[in-house]
């Protein structure tokens, strides 16, 4: 229950999130689509997984259920199995990724007057222990 | 791994979400809102958890957060405590719940074409047991 130091000072601004849910599955969300640049970046889910704080398991499990739910998967990964080879965003994972941020910046603008009027009915700091 | 029966038939076609986060909190997403609109029509935090397959104690947590997030409370509960006297949805409850509504339609318009672009890389159905 304690609160962060300097979260009094500067509560972050209330955001609009995205997530395109495909029955049970969340096929791209926020996590996803860091995950995603992540392992665009550094080439490797294990070293994603470790800029995000997250169980190379995890992340790996993350993936699969992206390329699941794409026609063509979104992660390849090379030959040296898990934790092994390397991986690599696909075009098809570039263009995922691509359309899924403009989807973000099309949906914040659209309901930024909305969101304006929401935000002004907020609490001064978020809670603590959320649920 | 079992699919579910008529799944294959008639997959659910793909939605986007919205949650609008604050700090660590989510302040309201689908979820929530449901909740609120099942509080509205029970008068009952059990009876609209029990409408959900939600225990009471989660539903419970999940108004706390709710009640937390904003400046005045979104639902209030009778004297009677946890269970006990009901509970209905404040004015400031309703605008929220009718915002956040809104804010989903707009969305959803304005990412309409994108959404159409993504929808044609998903995969015929969505993967049983996803992450």
């Amino acid at each position: 229950m304690s609160r962060k130091p300097g979260k009094k000072d500067s509560p972050a601004p209330p955001k609009p999130r995205l997530r395109i849910l495909f029955g049970e599955a969340i096929a791209l969300g926020p996590g996803k689509a860091e995950l995603l640049e992540h392992i665009a970046e550094t080439g490797s889910i294990s070293a994603a997984a470790k800029r995000m704080g997250m169980s190379y398991r995890r992340a790996w499990l993350l993936v699969d259920t992206m390329n699941q739910c794409f026609r063509a998967p979104l992660v390849e990964t090379a030959t040296g199995g898990k934790g092994g080879g390397g991986a690599r965003i696909t075009g098809t994972g570039h263009e995922v990724l691509s359309r899924y941020r403009q989807m973000e910046r099309i949906a914040a603008a659209a309901v930024a007057d909305e969101m304006a009027a929401l935000t002004a009915l907020l609490a001064d700091a978020p809670p603590d222990d959320p649920h």
